[in-house]
């Protein structure tokens, strides 16, 4: 899964570049995995490169987009309009990407009612209704990490299945309700151990 | 690696509620892992728990943070204060996991020499000296994807040997350079992946 949004983002930066066909080897290459990987990973979903030819950039690319749902928009909300929440209402890669914010929430007043990229902040009691209206299932949780469990307990019961949570916690949902955790320290965390620990080269 | 971070985010969150030992199979639990690989991975570093016991909390996580460098505080610099710039130089769980931004630049004079979080932004062409000064190996690109590239290069040039890069590109870099890629769409799409795609439970 991972793979393919990496094989995907890939291709759309060769299809900007005016490529038309892209071999698994070179795929593979640029991004740290190997051919035969890449060809294991698309002829799971149907679709094989030409011996000599390899695949079909735009081709690959929308059908990619299919897979993992990127072809059509999908509906957002944000809890936690601090810093972090309001970068990202206005991230552009999510828009590009096909998610699009239809509702921010927090229980701020001072915040309530202001409007940051396209979106206005609303009391996080009208999470309920907003959900059900736009037929959400994604949420992003940029709370603090003391609120992110309650906010998370909220949001299972209003529907959403799908948490990606920036919140420096782990939250306990239960089945059904994916957490997608975006672990900011942790990154730089493995970068550093990498920088520090590799081999001198 | 990705794991040990995992652990050590777990044990933190164990120590901060007075637990003072944890077992292996505890610990794999609420990660999505088992206890045979939780014990592979710690015996790795010499770790062993008691049988009938487990491991030492407070012990475990001052390892973890040794193995991982964060018992020591890391300068980092930030390139690009944009929205999401501005919010990762406020953001707490860096410095609570020992990174400490000591520099923020960008191109746009109208931002050069504003302050955000407790960092003023400064022109990149000083960052060269900064680094210098600082020893600074870490570096945070959160710029437009098209002036990433040549950020890198550029901190590449002055000794920067880890980037987290926050700008939705692949960066590519020379030997002895570690990327670290945070792909925010990414991780929006896969969730979205396994929202929609998961059989029903």
């Amino acid at each position: 899964m991972q793979r393919l949004s990496l094989y995907l983002r890939r291709l759309e930066h060769l299809a900007q570049e005016g490529v038309s066909t892209v071999s698994s080897r070179n795929l593979a290459g640029q991004l740290g995995t190997t051919a035969a990987q890449v060809r294991r990973d698309l002829a799971y979903f149907g679709q094989f490169g030409k011996a000599g030819v390899g695949y079909k950039v735009e081709e690959l690319a929308a059908q990619l987009r299919r897979i993992l749902g990127t072809d059509r928009t999908h509906n957002v909300i944000l809890v936690g309009v601090g810093h972090l929440g309001r970068a990202l209402l206005r991230y552009k890669g999510f828009r590009s990407r096909g998610f699009e914010f239809v509702g921010a929430f927090d229980i701020a007043r001072s915040k309530i009612g202001k409007t940051f990229g396209s979106v206005t902040v609303r009391n996080l009691q009208e999470v309920g209704r907003l959900v059900k209206q736009h037929d959400v299932r994604l949420a992003v949780i940029a709370t603090p990490a003391e609120a992110a469990q309650d906010v998370a307990d909220m949001l299972c019961k209003v529907g959403i299945s799908g948490i990606l949570n920036f919140a420096p916690t782990t939250l306990i949902v239960g089945d059904g309700v994916t957490v997608g955790p975006v672990d900011l320290a942790g990154a730089l965390e493995q970068l550093s151990f990498q920088t520090y620990h590799a081999p001198m080269s």
